[in-house]
């Protein structure tokens, strides 16, 4: 094999871009619908493009500064990587995130026709996002592999870079679109009266540009930053069990990965076009995904074989597979079944026992996918040591182009609602993008379940490959410093969720002033006559993002530095392991207490305990404004926020060492 | 010295013990009042009494089988000690209570008076409590220690028992008092529109005797745990560096810690006296508990220097209670000053946002006692090992019975100024209950700040037991094994406490339909005309907390025998830290979100935004209601779960180890 191995993620990368731009134009060649309808999605990629672009000039300024830092302790080639992994990472968050925005109203036009059509466009729109995210990712760690013969310390500064750009993306989004989110609903919805995405709300465009800067262009951030890292990592520990045929094993097994999405996405297509009449779109998007991963486990099988001439790495990524699939049915019964039908019960008696119940929810969900990743985690050690536990990290995310598809494609159906709304579709169109959102919600919990499973066991390889530059050999919890480390580093994810949420409440606070002041000061909004400043609303929504993105962020960066200086590298090693301990299960928790209270406030919107306007919906609606913060801001950005720690600590500490020693 | 230092926490013991029979003829010497008032403390004595003798029954029961098995499985002396532990612990949290409720219709008398009046009877009530817990907890723990000469296995037993007694107490007592109080407040004063404590709630005798059973036996059972969990840890690690002389300078300066406590005790009654003009509650007990301390500090400068030779351990102690005040200042920066205020405000735009500020908030509060906690650790690990850590436990609980007096005066007030609505006395009467309930809240947040330094100190100091009775040299988190056992432990926390809120959920539901059927079925309750059926609604509450709270108990007591056995046993050392460490915050972060929202709608009914009845009451209403099981039930319950669980892991491991190596 030799060579074409080494190359193997370059060359798949590069495939993997020609398909996404052959994606891109099934996807722009559809119909935009009437001029209404464009008008507002224009607004939608206005304010989103505006936010990036004002976002990437705040990060680009403490991307260099540490570029600097990097090269001048360390080396310019790592630097560069630094900033190749970072560019990537932002160009590939923006592109995707472009092609859904124009996607939206595409979906809607489509919509009018048969629902099958409209979900076409939406999963092809999301399938964008999802391909540019593992291709470009690929693409970039291959070619630094390529070029540096596998220098691990270069290809650190690449997967920092990439958790950079993730840790600001997700709270920076997620900021934004709460922010708008609770501002529109807070007053248009509760104050007002006036429906969701109503065009007479002026924050509903500030609403739809946070899905696509949050729910898409953050999220795509997030998994390029656990793709890249878990292929990093059992590179790494790898090249340690296997030597070079380690380390380009799991290039390999995200290459076919790649291969293997393509196909489902092209299966999904053809699914649809075949089952027009009776389409369940849930259970073709369930299929095309199931497709990839087996087709991808037929690949690892031979590879496992021919490269490594041994078939545990295919039984571990078939366990790994499998545990996040599990831990996606887990993740969908706490939020979508039994429990949820529990939660709108107890609305009922009130929003206090409602957010009661709810925490009681988010919290029992964590017991059973740290159950399963506990067993994962013990065979796969058993199996390959170290390298096993990355490579069933790598085994979850190999077919991220289709699992990110899906979920990407569920703020797209979200947006083509909206634009169905504001544009004054049919209410036929209305139903269907709503079928398909609901369908989303659904699906998106297995890609859910493979986003924490992974990042858990990627910071549990992250923290070894750590000891490993520092040249720790054993970090002793009756050692008092490591002890200590782990009750700083399990308060981490506490502090960072209180600021995430303290910016969601302040910006929603001055979005809800200004709504308010729009209703009073601007005539004629509510009689439909004039359009409210829907652009204020958006800078005050970007405003208050940036400000405040910036110190949660920079918390995961320093805390390895000051913990290093004032107690010692093992303490450090010991606050990674209690940031992940800790950061794990209060991600779980908030992500799952987050969905429990928004699909209980589905269900009751289907008429249950007196459906829309009843006592019982007013509580569920303080339950899902509550949950938004905790899903969607602090609950994913966690799971960056472990990965981020680890790999400064693995980049910074062994370059302070040199001079503290 | 010899053997009188050896005896030392014997007749300690002993002394507190007549202090205490001096303190409660001094309480029950006080005028009850009039019939009505007698009436009600005489329901809500036979309400609180009942629940515990239900609740003994079955603590009994699963005692009866854990001596059983210790018996056979390791030692008859060991099981004696087991239920000698629990005994004297059952016994001070009823003795303890029965006095409390005893108070409550004095206090209320007293304070048609004089405030000063009602503060004596108050405060002479909750010293009781304190001055049984630790005299019976000193008494019993130093005779098992002067009788097997300090054999640390019999200890243990001690230990366990006591930390038995305190889960269940806590959990039965948390589930109770909350069920009860949601119950009422939920149809009481927001359905039905009558304030809190009008006799014509069903459920307000229930909420009362609900103060009683959790707040002081509750409070007693836990606290009566960490004071002999720091002893005995103390004890053994102090054998280790000063043999004899350090195993017993831990009963030494609790000995003269309940001198100091009953001197503080004496200036209290003799500073009311001499104040009664211009009486500040608040200074009078502040300056009780400092006079304490201070003199605690010179017994223990001496005591250091005669049996040790040396200053470390004074300084230690000193570093230890400095550590507690400065977290109960926090604590009381975080639920009382400014942020209650911005938590107040975040109320007039709804309870969601409420809901979100008040999360960030209890966050947000662990940093600083987290980042204490570390400094005074690694301050006294470099001063005397381990011995040290243990030392700064026993530091910050020595003068338990004081701080506990103010911590159980709080509830007595409480109770006095319902017994005062209810027997309907004059206006003034409740104003001044109210004005010491008060300042029972802020001084209260002292003694949480003592109580979570200790238990964390004693967690870690229970840790390192762990390991040597295990013989575990280091507990290296680059083993799988540790890393999966800390995970493991670091979920526990979060399953507890769902259990915990699920139970008070699910408790408080029965109770508001009760209320309900009674306001609806029985006619006249609302014109005062027919007595409602209180006895009903305790019954319901004693049933919910009984059914309830076996299972989260067992969680812990099972959780390390599993673990050991599926895993190993340096698993459970990695899980009792990961326990710990994500313990540690979750309690922090419920009991402070609790009592901020607490806080924030007392300070709105002060008649901030608007006071009672307002949009932003409404809200904090809601925020009060979820704070209860965050606050009162899960949160200080969790500081439990990790020393139980780390005893557990002491006394049934090794046992283990026997059978299974």
């Amino acid at each position: 094999m030799g060579n074409i191995t080494h190359l193997s993620g370059v060359i798949a990368g590069v495939i993997g871009i020609i398909f996404t731009f052959f994606l891109t134009f099934k996807v722009l060649d559809q119909d935009q619908g009437n001029e209404e309808m464009k008008k507002i999605s224009k607004a939608i990629q206005i304010g989103a493009r505006a936010f990036l672009f004002s976002e990437y000039k705040i990060l680009y300024v403490i991307l260099g500064i540490f570029a600097l830092i990097l090269g001048v302790s360390n080396s310019w080639e790592m630097s560069l990587s630094f900033l190749f992994g970072a560019t990537l990472s932002v160009l590939s968050g923006f592109f995707g995130m472009s092609i859904a925005t124009k996607s939206n109203n595409r979906t809607a036009q489509a919509a009018s026709s048969s629902i099958g059509a409209a979900l076409k466009v939406a999963f092809n729109g999301g399938a964008v996002m999802g391909m540019t995210v593992s291709s470009l990712g690929l693409f970039g760690l291959g070619s630094v592999y390529f070029i540096t013969g596998g220098n691990n310390i270069i290809m650190s500064g690449y997967a920092m870079g990439a958790s950079f750009v993730a840790l600001f993306a997700r709270v920076g989004g997620g900021i934004f679109t709460k922010a708008a989110d609770v501002g529109a609903d807070l007053v248009g919805k509760t104050e007002a009266g006036i429906p969701e995405d109503d065009p007479r709300n002026p924050a509903t465009i500030a609403d739809n540009v946070g899905d696509n800067v949050g729910d898409v262009a953050g999220m795509g951030a997030d998994l390029y930053e656990s793709y890249v890292g878990s292929i990093f990592s059992a590179s790494v520990l790898g090249a340690l069990v296997f030597s070079t045929k380690g380390a380009v094993f799991p290039f390999v097994v995200t290459s076919f990965g790649l291969f293997s999405a393509i196909i489902g996405i092209i299966l999904v297509n053809f699914f649809i076009k075949n089952n027009n009449k009776s389409l369940d779109p849930s259970k073709i998007l369930h299929r095309g995904t199931y497709v990839s991963n087996f087709l991808q486990l037929i690949f690892v099988f031979i590879m496992s074989k021919i490269i490594l001439d041994s078939f545990k790495p295919f039984i571990i990524i078939s366990l790994g597979m499998l545990i996040g699939i599990i831990i996606g049915k887990v993740t969908e019964y706490y939020t979508a079944k039994e429990p949820i039908k529990k939660l709108a019960n107890s609305s009922t008696s009130g929003a206090a026992t409602l957010i009661i119940n709810g925490v009681a929810i988010g919290m029992e969900s964590t017991a059973v996918p740290v159950l399963l990743i506990s067993f994962g985690t013990i065979i796969s050690f058993n199996f390959l040591g170290l390298f096993g536990i990355a490579l069933a990290a790598v085994g979850m995310l190999s077919t991220l182009g289709i699992t990110l598809a899906i979920d990407a494609y569920g703020p797209i159906a979200d947006n083509a609602g909206g634009i169905a709304q504001m544009a004054a579709m049919p209410s036929y169109v209305r139903e269907r993008t709503d079928q398909l959102d609901a369908v989303g919600n659904t699906t998106a919990a297995i890609g859910k379940g493979f986003a924490i499973g992974s990042a858990t066991l990627t910071a549990l390889a992250l923290f070894a490959s750590y000891t490993q530059v520092t040249g720790i050999s054993s970090v002793d919890l009756t050692d008092s410093y490591v002890f200590i480390g782990a009750l700083i580093g399990a308060m981490l994810p506490f502090l960072f969720s209180s600021l995430a949420m303290n910016a969601v409440g302040d910006s929603a606070n001055l979005m809800v002033k200004e709504v308010r002041r729009q209703f009073n000061e601007i005539p004629g909004i509510m009689e439909n006559e004039t359009d409210p400043d829907y652009a204020k609303c958006v800078e005050i929504a970007t405003n208050g993002a940036l400000r405040k993105m910036t110190l949660p962020s920079l918390l995961a960066v320093f805390s390895p530095i000051i913990v290093f200086i004032v107690l010692n590298e093992v303490a450090v090693a010991g606050m990674l392991a209690g940031t992940t301990v800790s950061g794990v299960m209060l991600a779980i928790f908030m992500s799952n207490s987050g969905g429990a209270w928004d699909n209980a406030k589905k269900y009751i919107e289907t008429g249950t305990h007196g459906g829309k306007g009843s006592m019982a919906h007013k509580a569920s609606v303080i339950g899902d404004t509550v949950g938004d913060p905790f899903k969607d801001t602090a609950g994913p950005a966690i799971n960056i926020l472990i990965k981020l720690m680890s790999i400064v600590s693995i980049v910074v500490v062994p370059i302070l060492m040199k001079f503290f020693n």
